[in-house]
């Protein structure tokens, strides 16, 4: 027999405690947030229905969905179909690595894994339009699957983190998203974190100003999106590549180079209406949210664009110095959750990037110090002792202490070595002939205190917690 | 276009907030009493390598497999020797509703959704050998999937509740677990449920001890489980036509029928030495268990078979008079948790039945009345208080309030009938013209009071807070 591979599946984790713990306590501050700003929690099933799935997330997302095969006569089926369909013209599409046959997974898979949170927040919004309020704030926090290549900090199962107002057109809504998010940054411990808005209406009025055309505006987007990084030539170069004619094109950098400030923009912008309009939404998005915890962060940016695709008015991008993309970003976008409805539902969110978050708070230290949930470790110093360590435990557990117990007969020495290993702050031995009073060991100085009652231990381990067990 | 359909996959669930709430309130009680036994928390992939679930769950649970389609070339591949694998003798095999194919899954699959917590357990403990504790207590609350057909509480996407303690082969474990189980039920207010104990060493010396032949032990054990239900006559009649020889058969029935306490299998099975060790277990376990919150719920019972498998030790289960079906169950398994390492591993664990507890939970109206998170909802009487009713909303949350903003113009009387349908204790709002002081609706007792501060708002709501909340 070959040795079984025992890693988890390739982009997938296991958690060991350790993990669960540290990505609970993040959970657990964002959560708090969330709830204390009037976001109420949603959980949807792992998987949804193929055909509510595909052509959501552009052709790419389609190959990327992680796709559940048919079961039973239906797959039978589907194994024919898919066979004849390989034989037809354009069955098969000559990939980078090989043939593909994007158009057969359909007829094999019924159900597709959870990609997103937002195509569910639509399904969910249309299903329970009774049930739910007319204004719905949610936040959800649950994994996603995506069959990408995984890489550093690039994993095929991961947590999102979206909090999203639904139903609301008012700006508010956009200071309530932006600082709860920031809120939950500085609860977790940033301080230094930059929170960039833009208005995508903005953005649209610059295009028309400059004269690019409607259907060069998404590539113009990304070329600008760049200028941080490859400056104006490499933008314009960018640009001239992907079909914007020079004169637009410098017409275009002239104001996004220039425009370091809201009224840079707006007197570029003079006089064209939905660029005015786009201006006093971020005024008032601005005003809103001086009173939020997004106060100090928030600056206006025109050269943000976050991909542009969904959002139609403000958009957001949370990011740290050390930390090459975002922890998180968000905005409005008034088309997409009314889309199993067939109407504009207007509706603005934040996504937090957990795993990004997770992966710069290891980096900088940032998790507490206690996170082990253990007061003490009980064991018998014999056989014998066995009942009489687990009637121990049972006492100290219903006081309220959090107490594991070793299941067998372990040498006092040999129990407070276990207990500094593990990271548990006590342990407790009854000597042999000690009768019921015990002997406690304190890993903060070393101590050993010997005959003390249950009472006595009880109120030694409330005394010797670490902060996050009281 | 038609209207799409927007409820979710057949057998999986939306959890709408009150749900959740639900879910996470017995969850987090089950988490808190699992920590205080010394359980550490372990989560693992939706996903495992197909190749690792198949096989373990028997032919049904092969077929309940949800599998995960190949992607690019491979899935051309896969195609391809699917297609001729149909053609093949043996290929398609009849089933109940039509024609399948089990064995072109593996050909069109190569990762499955996690059908149970166990072999994930053992894929873990094989894994970190190094980084885990010899003695391994950990606890898994986390969603599997099993492709079955729906029913009454029977869903495709199910969360499992394990505690589990692997490396220790002292009886005290079965008590250990027992115990934390029992003591989630008495904290989640049960106090009517029976905790049965059974050994499967018992069941292999009785069966032993009647003459029955070891090939025919499952298939007898599977009988006489019904013996509550059809009698003994019935369970005659069962044994006959699964191949039991009728001396054999009376045997067993005289002692599995007369054996109401553990004293009277003693005396059936005097002098055999496996009955007698597993006798000897048992009574460890009891006297374990009675320092325990199994203490006044268990009770053996030797007609407890538990399906059987891979149990080698003690088994349980729990359940409640008003749910036909268990509340849980678990016992030892010595023989699984080795499987990737290919050796014996002692084991012992329980499974809580969550998804039966919360219908229980649910029929019988156990949740607290307040599950509620907010203290207030507040809103601005006109546009242009929409500023002052956010300011007034982050004070009041900083000072450790939960506060709902409803984000557009809100008449007084309309607020206070949101809050009352929503369940929200307190509505908040600037008369006209009040400057900073507001006025407080409390849903309790309908009042309500003006001009009040920021200081008298926060301590007001602190008052008139749900327990849940403070």
């Amino acid at each position: 027999m070959t040795k079984p591979v025992t890693t988890p599946p390739k982009g997938s984790r296991d958690f060991l405690p350790r993990d669960v713990r540290q990505r609970e306590y993040v959970t657990g501050i964002i959560r708090d947030v969330f709830q204390s700003h009037g976001f109420a929690p949603l959980e949807t099933p792992a998987f949804e229905r193929l055909d509510a799935l595909l052509g959501k997330y552009g052709e790419e997302g389609d190959q990327l969905l992680f796709k559940i095969l048919l079961r039973g006569e239906p797959l039978v089926q589907g194994i024919r179909d898919a066979s004849n369909l390989l034989s037809q013209p354009g069955g098969l599409v000559q990939g980078r690595s090989g043939q593909t046959a994007p158009a057969a997974e359909p007829l094999l898979a019924d159900l597709g894994l959870r990609y997103d949170l937002t195509v569910p927040l639509a399904r969910v919004y249309a299903a329970y339009q009774g049930k739910l309020p007319a204004i719905w704030k949610r936040y959800q926090i649950q994994p996603v699957w995506r069959a990408d290549t995984p890489g550093r900090g690039r994993f095929r199962e991961f947590y999102q983190c979206d909090v999203d107002i639904v139903g609301a057109a008012s700006n508010v809504v956009e200071a309530e998203v932006a600082g709860a998010a920031a809120l939950c940054l500085k609860r977790l411990g940033f301080n230094d974190f930059k929170l960039r808005l833009n208005h995508r209406g903005l953005l649209r009025a610059i295009m028309e100003h400059a004269g690019i055309a409607v259907g060069l505006e998404g590539a113009a987007i990304v070329a600008v999106d760049k200028l941080d990084k490859i400056g104006p030539e490499g933008v314009a170069k960018e640009l001239a590549s992907r079909g914007v004619p020079p004169e637009a094109a410098a017409r275009l950098l002239a104001i996004m180079a220039n425009a370091r400030s809201l009224q840079d923009v707006q007197r570029a912008l003079a006089g064209h209406a939905a660029g005015e309009r786009a201006i006093a939404e971020i005024e008032r998005v601005l005003d809103f949210a001086s009173v939020t915890a997004a106060k100090d962060h928030l600056t206006f940016d025109v050269s943000l664009a976050r991909g542009l695709g969904y959002y139609t008015g403000c958009i957001f991008e949370i990011a740290v110095s050390d930390l090459a993309g975002s922890l998180g970003g968000g905005g409005r976008y008034d088309g997409l959750i009314g889309m199993f409805l067939g109407k504009e539902v207007p509706a603005c969110g934040f996504s937090l990037g957990l795993e990004r978050i997770l992966v710069v708070m290891e980096e900088r230290k940032m998790y507490p110090a206690e996170l082990e949930r253990l007061h003490a470790v009980v064991a018998p110093v014999d056989e014998a002792g066995l009942k009489s360590a687990l009637l121990l435990c049972q006492t100290l557990r219903a006081a309220g202490l959090a107490i594991d117990l070793l299941p067998k007969p372990t040498a006092p020495g040999k129990l407070r070595k276990h207990a500094d290993e593990q990271g548990i702050g006590a342990a407790i031995w009854h000597e042999a002939g000690q009768g019921e009073r015990a002997s406690l060991w304190l890993k903060r100085d070393g101590s050993t205190q010997t005959d003390l009652t249950c009472e006595q231990l009880v109120e030694l381990l409330h005394g010797a917690a670490p902060a996050n067990l009281e």
